[in-house]
């Protein structure tokens, strides 16, 4: 019943709980500026990417979360041109942004460069559009970025980071998202990965407060699963500058014409429906 | 990193995965004449059942589970006033189905009654309406109950068996399906547990094909977050005996009347959006 040394094993914190991947062998190990990068090749999930030993991207699940980060901020925004990404070292987030034509610039601002570059090597399909000209890479720090940001300067604001704790907690503050208001032009649209429905459901409701407290009109949090993330259940949360989240260009994500695993014009109104559980929450939370 | 032995720890067949809960004692451990059953006290999920080292239940993430075992198939139904559950041995779908007051009579046959007697010790909560005078607990064979079945008997059976392998491999054959068919009444519905979205798209297309060759007129697999399930993603597929089952009472979906902690009309609709993959998959496999 034991899980030997063959099995990389993530502790879902404060959970009593935990994920294993069977690991065939170690691909990378470094030690950044910022954490510790490795990269193992499994048995079931392709290769993964693990910083300070918790999960990052596993080649077979990734698609959901990417598109779930994307798609749904970037047919709700009316003409979303100028986006920019806060975190998404691993460029999956990028690649699925770069699918809308209209898109004319993406700036990604991820802390820690070895990130980016450990996964042009080990995950090439992640980061194919590294070098389309409209992506730009820069390597700082997000926080700091927003708040220099010359305001509303972008359309589309995606905060692709890890779990608020250590140096990602500040991507959940009030003050980071009265900076991305700032950042955003009118019309403009925030979504920020919010952790699982199962396991913080408060941190979600804290973060629907954050946002409304920062200016935000609307905020709406959107669900799906993501099997080795804490609990296989995430979220993502979205907010308007100055309009309703709640609809989004049928039309145009029906005719995508472009490929999606898990999304659809269908499965993002779905996302948006809440359990009865989350829905009391919110609604207690204010 | 390694996961001692203070760990439960469920491979998931074939996956080269595996979750674990962190154990704090274990409470039960008995080898019934049909498998092992284990109670185990959690840190992070209260009460853990497994059988012959799968879980089964916890107290913490069952709700989503034993909820759409339950309330999608009968608001599908017009009029459901008896019903039949095959397995179900912790009673946890048994009690939601008895939340519906139309219902006149539970006939749930699980093969192993002392499941159902452990379950009534350590889950008294999902056992709450063991007693009630509309249901019936039955232990035998539940395949053969359907065989023997009075035909057109039932209004929704529900299959909440474990995974293909094993004694619960029959209840995903079309022998099985037809001999449901035979026992349901005209508008009757069957719904069974279809395993995860992720790990076994093949099954649910397998599923769906084996209904419709037993005759069921329309088929659709719903899909929902469980945590401690193989992937953190599972699903339950629905199949009408001679109507469709893309509608349902939305109205009497939404004044219910009873607490639910994921269910309700909403989510009942948005269950039914498969990703992308997966209606591309049930698209191919007819």
């Amino acid at each position: 019943m034991a899980l030997d040394n063959t099995w990389y094993s993530e502790q879902w914190a404060g959970q009593g709980s935990a994920i294993s991947l069977k690991i065939e062998h170690k691909l990378h190990d470094e030690h950044s500026a910022y954490q510790r990068i490795e990269i193992y090749e499994t048995e079931g999930f392709g290769t993964l990417m693990t910083l300070d030993g918790l999960v990052m991207v596993t080649d077979r699940d990734n698609f959901v979360y990417h598109e779930m980060m994307s798609h749904p901020a970037l047919f709700t925004h009316t003409n979303p041109r100028k986006v920019l990404i806060i975190g998404g070292g691993d460029c999956g987030t990028l690649h699925e942004v770069l699918k809308h034509p209209g898109v004319e610039q993406v700036c990604q601002v991820e802390l820690d460069e070895r990130v980016t570059r450990v996964a042009e090597q080990y995950f090439p399909e992640l980061c194919a559009s590294n070098h389309d000209p409209r992506a730009q890479l820069r390597f700082a720090d997000g926080i700091q970025w927003v708040a220099e940001a010359t305001a509303q300067s972008y359309d589309v604001i995606i905060v692709d980071g890890t779990d608020p704790i250590g140096p990602a907690a500040g991507l959940f503050s009030e003050a980071f998202y009265k900076n991305c208001w700032q950042a955003l032009r009118p019309g403009g649209i925030i979504v920020g990965q919010s952790e699982s429905p199962l396991f913080h459901a408060e941190l979600i409701c804290a973060m629907h407060k954050a946002l409304h407290g920062a200016g935000f009109k609307e905020v709406r949090t959107l669900h799906f699963p993501q099997c080795t993330y804490p609990s296989g259940w995430w979220s993502a949360t979205l907010a308007g500058k100055d309009k309703p989240v709640s609809h989004f260009r049928e039309e145009a994500a029906a005719r995508k014409g472009f490929a999606t695993r898990y999304y659809h014009k269908e499965i993002h109104k779905a996302a948006m429906i809440l359990p009865e559980f989350l829905n009391k929450l919110l609604v207690v939370s204010g």
